[in-house]
């Protein structure tokens, strides 16, 4: 309410008394920023995960992922689940997916996205994602990591991809889990397009858009800009804005990139069409450095503004890439993670292990590797730890546990710690590892049950990286031990299983069959 | 993440499962709208809010005002400040503004908007405004209204103006204060322009816009809109959107009208041209009628979508009209409340007695009208009330008084209460009763201080709505108990006052002087 009349505002502004003050603030925790990729796989960059740089790694350019190595640690063993909800889940609320039964992807209100099966019958899991009120069918009721940092002060940034909630349910909007700004983020886990020119995927003429249309991108439409560049640039203005509040900021810069279409980012396409790649996958490789420019962007800006040494990064992936649809990509299926197995969906190596690295000046030390294992749901704690939230009273439980003793030490190993999945859920695609299964790691081995057969595998992921020699025929004690922890942990968290449609009984537990 | 290739997406979708489940919750609680309007004076109505009409509720068309009031209650002693932030900060926070401080409108982060005196110092008030998180120079850090509403499991949503906290302090962001949904509202609380041809005042050469432009209505420019028609339309997506989700919704619809300037709203403009008004009465008469006309389309909107009978309307003002303008009004200056004296800015009941109905059906009773006085700090534990919030753990104390009796009872008095007014502060505008005082009103009386000239004024308001009629020669007893009470307040609360440039002293409170 400005009081002055038009005619005299100028004067009555020069009148106005300047009080100068300082706007420093007594609170100097960390800004922290999520670095989230879609559907990127573990070797879909320059930078070496596995212990020697692979073909992928050859082909691939990504110069800031190796300049934020350099200034950080890399872990070569995170996990996340084979598919994006679940994943994102876990990290907003710190449950393993068998516990929040989010298992599988979510979009349309009590519209279950599994695909249907002559012989199962699937579980109904919590179809409308999660939330912040309780009473809303088929969702799990939580207090998020967003809203924690909320409260203890954190100014919260969510920019791009949200996929926790279905269509008009309160799990929709980033805004219900305490972030105070979002560009983007809604119900829809893909986009229907990256092109600007195409006003990513809306339509302007009073028909109904595509659930998958990015919104909020408004001001980019028609014009030549690709989704990835958009997004950056909503969030250098988020942090223009947030340096100035006298908070220290949570960005959850979650892109859309590289989930298909696979469109071509024009900024990076010929290079790779002139090093003699396929246009699908010369169009894949420039998602990929598109999305690799966007990091450079942020550290670039973190650096112009004086704020890289009080800042940490967290680079990650919500799941393998998609090497299972012979209509996006070229080359033989399910290569494309290699020395991984198989990619998204899948329980394989190549469908959960991401590429994860974290930045933190002064704290974790450069140029460093982490070979220790954590999984999503580690995040939660993890950030508040970073974040010293001390006011953490959640309505969940909370599976993850930190890893900053990694963060300190890079030869820190949680002692005897198991790692559990579970996918009661048909995805849809077909591949090595694709199918309602469920999978625990522990140590060197990995157990992985396919509830419909009953088959269970062993693989030694130490020495066979790439799950191709299946070893339970020949360590049936190491089966059956595996098989009674995973059985008693998912009858412990109440973990859901399909059922044979022919007899209307559940699928065995693990530990159950033989 | 929808997994689908393109090619066979529609094969897909139709293979998944449709699960279908009841939305409905266990939430029965009343959705809330809290209609307020800015700048509107008591007489800027069709509606009678004094025993009988007045020349200027023939003047004025507001039908929708009149339905209001058909089904609900009146209050005609509904006090605010006299003018925004102070209101609106009491508002989202339950305290006087003696205590929050915030007693002058607020805009650029760390500028006092004070317009200089050559007699009297300002003291540092809180110019930056309210804030969600400690440390942040020149605010008081408060939990809001808003924020409890969330945190019980309402929808929250802030369409229009904010006019919380400076820009680039944290209380400048509705979404801040726990609003999950924000249109228009940020630090400024006037605006540029209504009209929508105009950009709302929002430039688009590159060059920065004003201040005041109104954020948020990009689909609007270039058209033919108003802004108030334009904020309808989003807060009615907001409500298509809220019904969906299942959860109560408190929607503030926040309206830029009816300030300055005083564009011409076409809907309703050329009426009161042939009524015979003026250019600008006629324009001022089109904006309270465009404003009428966005609230009737509320509650048409809850009838049509079968919410009325749970849904509470409170619409109110958060000063009086704009009076001490020859600029924008026509006709005598200081008489556009009559039969209130002043407006905007002034200590007298034209600057700060407002226009307020509460509708509640089954609980409030229709076509009532309640007497006893009220103000401002009570909206918050009263909305708290409806909302039946129980955790109500507040950062600040809260002085407000919930008039849940009142709705329940238009007879209703609280006993003996006493109202407070602190203004230390220099507005601008001239005329009657504008200028820094202390103020207050204990049953039939109100006693006004000047801290400039230690004069004070006493006028029976029950006997002297218009007060023309300074008693305070007369009753020196009740001046010196009015006296004594008030300052004994402000020093409780710690309010603030001015200083004499001359000596450097602070001014006496009102029991301190003579």
């Amino acid at each position: 309410m400005y009081p002055f009349l038009r005619k005299t505002a100028l004067l009555a502004s020069s009148a106005i008394t300047a009080v100068t003050l300082s706007a420093q603030t007594n609170d100097t925790r960390p800004n922290i920023i999520l670095f989230m990729v879609d559907d990127m796989g573990w070797q879909d960059t320059s930078l070496p995960f596995a212990d020697e740089k692979t073909p992928l790694n050859e082909r691939y350019h990504t110069p800031n992922m190796e300049r934020l190595a350099s200034q950080g640690m890399m872990f070569t063993q995170a996990y996340a689940c084979a598919v994006s909800s679940p994943t994102r889940v876990s990290l907003m609320t710190g449950m393993n997916a068998a516990r929040h039964r989010v298992t599988n992807w979510t979009l349309e209100k009590n519209k279950s996205t599994d695909i249907k099966s002559d012989v199962l019958e699937f579980p109904e899991w919590n179809i409308n994602g999660i939330c912040q009120v309780p009473g809303i069918p088929s969702t799990y009721e939580v207090t998020s990591l967003s809203q924690l940092l909320k409260n203890s002060g954190y100014h919260t940034i969510h920019c791009g991809k949200a996929h926790w909630g279905a269509i008009d349910t309160p799990g929709e909007n980033p805004h219900h889990f305490g972030f105070e700004v979002n560009t983007a983020g809604h119900a829809g886990g893909g986009l229907a397009s990256y092109l600007g020119e195409l006003n990513f995927g809306n339509r302007t003429d009073g028909k109904p858009s595509p659930l998958q249309a990015i919104p909020n991108l408004e001001a980019y439409w028609g014009k030549d800009i690709f989704a990835t560049e958009a997004l950056t640039l909503e969030a250098v203005k988020a942090l223009e804005k947030a340096k100035n509040l006298g908070q220290p900021f949570y960005l959850y810069m979650s892109h859309y990139a590289i989930h298909i279409p696979i469109d071509k980012d024009k900024r990076f396409y010929q290079k790779y069409i002139d090093a003699g790649l396929s246009e699908k996958e010369a169009g894949y490789a420039s998602l990929i450095e598109g999305m690799d420019k966007s990091l450079g962007d942020l550290m670039d800006w973190l650096v112009e503004n004086d704020l890289e040494q009080n800042t940490v990064i967290i680079f990650m992936s919500d799941n393998g890439g998609l090497s299972s649809s012979a209509y996006w990509r070229d080359e033989p299926l399910h290569s494309h993670n290699a020395p991984l197995n198989s990619g998204k969906g899948s329980a394989y190596e190549g469908g959960i292990r991401e590429p994860m690295i974290v930045k933190w000046p002064g704290k974790v030390q450069a140029n460093t590797k982490c070979n220790s294992y954590l999984i999503i749901e580690d995040f939660f704690p993890t950030i508040l730890d970073i974040a010293q939230v001390k006011e953490r009273k959640t309505k969940q439980p909370i599976d993850g546990i930190s890893f900053m003793p990694m963060l300190k030490d890079s030869s820190y190993k949680h002692n005897n710690r198991s790692f559990y999945w579970n996918y009661p859920n048909l995805w849809g695609n077909e591949g090595p590892g694709i199918g309602p299964t469920c999978t625990i790691r522990k140590g060197d081995w990995k157990l992985i049950y396919y509830y419909e057969t009953g088959k269970k595998e062993l693989f030694n992921i130490t020495d066979d990286i790439g799950e191709t020699k299946d070893l339970s025929a020949q360590n049936p004690k190491i089966v059956k031990k595996l098989s009674r922890e995973l059985g008693k942990y998912l009858r412990n968290v109440k973990a859901q299983r399909p059922s044979f449609k022919a007899t209307g009984k559940a699928c065995p537990w693990p530990d159950d069959a033989p």
